[in-house]
C-alpha cells in the first residue's frame, strides 16, 4: 500500500469510505460535501435532517442533493433511512434494492432498572422485518442516563437486539468504550465503527484545562482508559470494525452560543488516520479499516478510485468558512496528494 | 430563624459567611464584591489574582481593596496567603496575627503509582510550621489526574496531611464527590466548603445536552450519586461542614471564546440555599451552614449583621453587566430584603 519511504512516501488506498457523516442540507451540505467526496469514494450519511430523511421521497431527494453537493467526485452516498416504528412490511419490501439501511436514534430507549429492556417492544415489529430483509441496522448506542454511563448501560440494548434477531446486521456506531469492544466479538452479527476524535481524544482534552468547545460531541469522550482501548481494537486489525467520522459541522458562532454538540474532521481525516497509523506502525491496516470491512460488512461496490496521500507536512486552516474544524491550526505530516 | 408562614414568610440569617469567593481585581472587583458584601457578612476571599497574594504587602493592599469595593456594608474579608513552599518560620510567626488561613492550589502534587505521596515533601516543612502556628491550611483537592477522577485520587493527599500533621485545621475546598464526603470524618483536624453549584447539579447539566458554559467549573460537576451524597452531607447538619460558594466570575466573552471554568453565583447565593433548604424541610439547618459551623472552625468574629430573605418570587436577570450568573433568566422562590 505504502510506495516508497522517508520524505517522498506516498499512501493509496482503494475507494475509502466514511461510514458516518454529517452533511446537513443546503449551503452546508454544499460546504461541507467536497471535504469528504475528496477523501472518500462514498460515505454513510446520517439522515437526521429536517426534516429527516425517513420516507422514500426524501431518501431520493437527499441521495440526488448529496451527489450534487459531491461533484466532481465519484462519490456514492449509502444514505439511511431514518428509523420509524410504524414502518410498513410492504414499504420497506418495495424500497428495499434502493435501501442500504436504517439508522436508529433510540431517544426513549433505556434498560429498566432489572438490566432488562423495556421500550423495545415498540421498535422489535420492524426489526422483525429488517432481518427477513436483510437490512441493517445502524444504532446511535446510548441511554438517558449519566453522560459518561450512557454508552455502557446500552449494551445491554445491543445484547437484546442482536440475541433477539440474530440475523439483523447490528452497526455499534462511533463506539468509546470498553465495554462496547467487549461486547463486539460476542455476536456475529455484530459490527462497530469509531471516530477518528474518539480513537485520538479524551475527555480531558476537552475539559481538563480551558474548556475545548471543538471537541463536545456526542457521544462524550471518554478517559485515556477507553481510548486506548478503542486504539487497540482498532490496530488488532479487527474485520468487524469500520471507520465512521461522524464528522458533523456547526459554524464557531452555533458551538460558541448554543452548545451545539459535534466535532468537524472532515477536512483531516485521512490525514490523521495515517498519522496516527503510521505512529503504530500499523500503516498496512489502514485499507480495511477504512474501506475492506465496510465493504465486506455491507456488500458494497463504491466507485473504483484510488486517493493518494503524500507524506508532507500541511498546517490545517483555522476555519473553513464559518466552521472550525479538529486540529485547527495544527501541522499534520500527511497530506492529500 | 424563620418568622411566619406562607407568603409573608421572612428568613433572618445572623453573619452569613461565604467560605470561598473570586473577587477578583479592580473594575471587576469593583463590580462584582457588592453582590457578597450585600448578603455575607465576611467572605473567603481567594488569593489566585495576578500576581497571587503570596506576601504580607499584597495581602494588605488586597484586604483594603476588597473593603472599599464592598462598602458601604459591614464585611470582612478573610484573604488566605496564597501557599509557597519557601515561607520561612519568621515570616509566618511574625504575620500569624493578620493571618487568615493559607491556601494551597497543588499544580504538582499528585499521588504516585504505588499510592504514595511523592511531592509533598517540598511542602511539609511550611506544613509543619502551619501546624505550630495553628494557621489553617486551605486546599483545592485536585491531582492532575482524569478530570472526573481528580478529586478521588487526591483523598490519599489529604490523608496524608491529615495523618502527618494531626493539629494542622485542613480544609478540603468545594468537596464534589462521596470520597470526600466518606473521608471527612476520619479525622478531627479536616473540614470541608460546599459550593451551590455540587449541591445542586451534575455533569449532564452543563454537556448532558447542549453545553452550557456558565455550569463549566473546576472540580467539573459529578453524577447524580456523587451530588446526592453531598446534599445528604449537608442536610445531615454535619458542623464540619461550610457554605463556600467558589463564586468566580468570566465575562459571557471569556466563557464562550477562552472556555474560562467558573461558575458566577454570588447574586443568588442566599435566595438559592433558602430554597434548598426549605425543598428538604430543613430550614433550620441553614444557619450552621452559611455561618455557625465557619465561626467555630475558625473561630472568627465577623461583623455582627443580620441578613434578611423574603419568600417573594424574582427572576434571575440575565446578564449582570458582561457576566451571566447561574440560573439566569430563572425565577427563584427567596429574595433579598
Amino acid at each position: 500500500m505504502g510506495k516508497g519511504h522517508g520524505t517522498d512516501m506516498k499512501l493509496s488506498l482503494k475507494s475509502p469510505l466514511d461510514m458516518h457523516v454529517h452533511l446537513r442540507q443546503d449551503d452546508m451540505l454544499r460546504h461541507v460535501a467536497p471535504f469528504t467526496s475528496a477523501q472518500f469514494a462514498g460515505a454513510v450519511c446520517m439522515p437526521n435532517t429536517l426534516p429527516p430523511v425517513d420516507n422514500m421521497e426524501r431518501f431520493h431527494e437527499y441521495v440526488r442533493q448529496v451527489k450534487a453537493a459531491a461533484a466532481p467526485h465519484a462519490f456514492e452516498p449509502y444514505v439511511p433511512l431514518f428509523f420509524r416504528d410504524d414502518f410498513s412490511r410492504e414499504m420497506l419490501t418495495e424500497a428495499r434494492d434502493d435501501l442500504f439501511a436504517l439508522k436508529l436514534y433510540p431517544a426513549g430507549v433505556t434498560t429498566n432498572s432489572e438490566g432488562g429492556v423495556a421500550e423495545l417492544t415498540k421498535i422489535e415489529p420492524v426489526l422483525d422485518i429488517m432481518q427477513d430483509l436483510d437490512l441493517p441496522l445502524l444504532v446511535h448506542g446510548e441511554t438517558n442516563g449519566y453522560s459518561p454511563d450512557r454508552e455502557r448501560e446500552f449494551v445491554a440494548v445491543y445484547e437484546h437486539i442482536a440475541t433477539t434477531f440474530p440475523k439483523l446486521r447490528l452497526i455499534m456506531e462511533h463506539i468509546t468504550t470498553k465495554d462496547s469492544v467487549a461486547f463486539l466479538d460476542k455476536h456475529e452479527n455484530v459490527f462497530c465503527t469509531v471516530t477518528l476524535h474518539h480513537l485520538l481524544y479524551t475527555l480531558d482534552d476537552m475539559l481538563g484545562g480551558l474548556f475545548n468547545p471543538f471537541l463536545f460531541c456526542k457521544p462524550i469522550l471518554k478517559s485515556a482508559e477507553d481510548r486506548d482501548v478503542i486504539q487497540a481494537l482498532v490496530l488488532s486489525g479487527n474485520k468487524k470494525v469500520m471507520f465512521g467520522s461522524d464528522s458533523a459541522p456547526h459554524t464557531e458562532v452555533l458551538k460558541r452560543t448554543e452548545g451545539m454538540a459535534g466535532c468537524f474532521t472532515a477536512p483531516v481525516l485521512l490525514p490523521m488516520l495515517a498519522q496516527f497509523f503510521e505512529d503504530h506502525e500499523a500503516l498496512e491496516l489502514l485499507q480495511a479499516f477504512v474501506s475492506d470491512n465496510a465493504r465486506r460488512i455491507y456488500r458494497l461496490s463504491p466507485p473504483e478510485r484510488t486517493v493518494v496521500l503524500e507524506r508532507e507536512a500541511w498546517t490545517v486552516p483555522p476555519r473553513y468558512g464559518s466552521i472550525v474544524p479538529v486540529n485547527a491550526g495544527e501541522t499534520l505530516r500527511w497530506k492529500l496528494a
